[in-house]
């Protein structure tokens, strides 16, 4: 029942963007842009009054003008004017609408609210489904459909869903500095029509979509999605942010999406009873987002860590402990090897986490941090491992960007041999412009993309990772304790 | 008495470099390579029997062939020739010798411990003053000592003392590109002799030395520092990192700088007590390190916000309200003045945090989050003003860099107007190199350093802020309540 229109909207063979303009900054013209730049390959329909052609496209006057049947209409008008639209679209053959406009319910005005909700009754008197209003869309990169400028054109495994279209923008953005490719994002808004539960469930069936992401602030049918995620949480992940939280944050939600709060405590029980992961910022969202993209599903908590020098040591080990994980001891073989390889090393003082600073420079030249992260993934006794990568070392700049290079490399290697989940802790600061002609930053932003490129998981800082994966290893030993 | 040999290790008239090299990646050359790049000013000593000039600095054989007095002596000698070193200093008059030099008690073994207890024991007796050992000294940028490479060479007035040397160069290299500068760093590594007290009674009175923050794995003289803490917090914030937490933590710390963890509980206890702010992350430390060297004693807590989509806001509220801040309503005279220059937008629906997305075009584009900033700014309501920059807008990169130069510009003019505290949101992101090519990110590469330069407080994320400034509120308000 929800699966049908939600496929009219993901596939559609047709869109017309109605509020279409020629005005380069307007948004009819972007959402038009969206479909050329993405490479949409259905027909395109621009609808205005005003413009002749949009893009090159041949622009109508009306919905009803346009020859062909349209399976998916943007709406960009203003609230007045949908339902007027709603009534031309069966004549059509317009199965999904996606109302861009904004101003109903969220204004919190009687007038706005009391129109959304006779635009509802319409659309379901003439069979129409709705997303939104007051909401980005779809983005789809398999088929060319997209909401924001410069998103990534390959798609991924990380299907999403969010009431808010600049949170959906923004994670794009920071998440695929990260790696991450999305099945398919749906920014839904007020959540009139289609709502959260609908959309889980297309995205608990859909076999694009493996993780499954939403950012929440109200539930329009709490029983359902409740029930939905129960069902969703044992084959795929789904991580939860609910937003609207505190008394100020309700009130706002509400003027966002006319979200309506509800008990907090109850809806957040109810999350995490049904097996979500949940998470309560944007960023940590996409930290949790990168664990499961190229995490495999980890059930053990032994970590062994490599890298920086004795105080990063120290945090780390208390980061990762402190999160739940295990900072088990060297094993024996490991310590062996080290005598074998290094004896003059070998005081019984290595631990872990390795402190690279207390070797002798010959160890450092030998890459011996590249050689204990490998004999750590080949051992059995650890689940993950995790190398730290720091500018913190007493080298000159050009020192330590060779040293960096050659950490980066000996990670992808590792990871490269896939014995092991391994995870990379790397802060590449907040570089201004001309930082990047400095080799001690440049580094940095050098290694991150080979490192990204090599599908490995990279975090700003310990306690982010360790709180991330941590989450992750809980998923998925809670799944596995499943009948 | 701990004062004076503190202060001849500032301000040495000449320095010693004992186990100088001419080998650009030795240590022993890096130290006398950094005397000489910023700029020290005293007499320079390189000693070495392998070398008979370094930098172009005359070498000598021996501490006792130099000719004149020398203040302080920076140790690279491995640890067996410590002893022989330090019976050279009386006669050169040597009042303070910084040992970079470790494997001493922090290996576990029995000899090198012995040996540093004999260390003590002769240094004590020959009235000479330790630092370290196992450390990487000073860094005083006033004088022109540092331990690193690429350090500010401007001075500022954050005091640190920092068991660890990695710690020490990854925060100065890190908190640096937010803004930070500093009046003196110690790294002291196993505090043999100097310890962790003797260094914060320095700080406490230092007048160059206007914030303190420490890095501590374990305390030598925890009832000396805590009753120096309770004496120094009512006049310098100070903010305390505790390393070496957990169980693998302990370890770590103890292989790192001999550190005994002794009760964790009651030593923060005792912290806190003692009116310290407590971190437990480096990254942590530097928000809270911004916060307190670019606010003013704030003790309010109202806080407006402006900038970001809906999302964006409904976080917000949430992150600040739940680190303990009240997001208060917009008031009357704001209000008015929204909807005397913008009739058509006043529905009552603009609300603190200020959602600029639900703005028309034209609101956007006369700067009217620039104008509500100053609004807020203004108002005798708010105690804080937060501007979250994002660039998950609905624009193309050009016109969203175009945006984002003008809120850092409008952000910048009210911090200029100096009304009120005000701190920046902004994720510069997990750059690539690549990526700074790309308007999108370079803006926010472009707008940092801006708001650095203006000495604004930028944040990774609200979450971070708040919880780094809401220790501040509360910091001054206990020192406002003391009698």
């Amino acid at each position: 029942m929800v699966i049908e229109p939600l496929d009219a909207a993901f596939h559609p063979r047709s869109i017309a963007v109605v509020g279409a303009s020629g005005n380069p900054y307007s948004i009819g013209h972007s959402f038009v842009e969206h479909l050329v730049n993405y490479g949409y390959r259905g027909r395109i329909y621009p609808v205005t009054p005003h413009w002749s052609e949009v893009l090159g496209f041949r622009a109508y006057s009306a919905l009803r003008d346009i020859p062909e049947p349209v399976d998916y209409v943007i709406c960009c008008l203003p609230a007045s004017r949908v339902p007027d639209l709603l009534r031309e679209c069966p004549e059509r053959g317009v199965r999904v609408v996606h109302l861009f406009t904004g101003r109903f319910s969220e204004t919190g005005r009687e007038d706005t609210a009391r129109l959304e909700k006779e635009i509802l009754n319409q659309a379901r008197e003439l069979g129409i489904r709705l997303i939104g209003p007051n909401c980005m869309g779809i983005y789809h990169p398999r088929e060319g459909i997209a909401f924001g400028y410069d998103f990534p054109t390959e798609p991924g495994k990380l299907g999403m869903f969010l009431q808010s279209g600049g949170a959906s923008t923004e994670f794009i953005y920071y998440a695929s500095l990260r790696g991450i490719r999305f099945s398919k994002v749906v920014s839904y808004g007020n959540a009139l029509d289609l709502n959260e539960a609908d959309i889980l469930e297309y995205f608990s069936q859909d076999d694009e979509t493996e993780i499954i992401a939403s950012y929440i602030e109200g539930v329009k049918d709490g029983r359902r999605f409740i029930r939905t995620l129960g069902r969703t949480t044992p084959i795929k992940p789904v991580i939860i942010l609910k937003a609207g939280r505190g008394s100020a944050g309700a009130k706002a939600a509400f003027s966002h999406t006319a979200a309506m709060a509800g008990s907090l405590k109850i809806l957040e029980t109810a999350i995490k009873q049904a097996g979500a992961i949940q998470s309560r910022t944007l960023e940590d969202m996409i930290d949790l987002a990168v664990s499961f993209y190229f995490l495999p599903p980890l059930t053990g908590t032994r970590v062994g860590i490599v890298g920086g020098g004795g105080g990063k040591s120290v945090l780390s080990a208390d980061e990762w402990e402190e999160a739940g994980f295990d900072v088990a001891p060297l094993p024996r073989e490991i310590e062996e090897e080290v005598r074998r390889i290094m004896p003059e090393l070998w005081w019984g003082w290595i631990r872990n986490p390795v402190d690279i600073s207390i070797l002798p420079e010959e160890a450092r030249m030998a890459d011996f941090s590249g050689n204990i992260l490998r004999m750590m993934a080949q051992s059995e006794h650890f689940d993950l491992v995790v190398a730290n990568i720091t500018v913190g070392a007493p080298f000159s700049k050009t020192l330590l960007a060779a040293h960096v290079k050659r950490e980066v490399e000996g990670i992808i290697e590792v990871a490269k041999a896939g014995k092991k989940p391994i995870a990379v802790v790397l802060n590449t600061g907040t570089l201004g412009l001309e930082d990047f002609d400095d080799p001690r930053w440049r580094c940095l932003a050098e290694g991150m993309p080979k490192l990204v490129a090599a599908r490995i998981p990279v975090y700003s800082s310990a306690s982010q990772a360790a709180s991330a994966i941590i989450r992750l290893v809980n998923y998925y030993r809670r799944r596995q304790a499943l009948p």
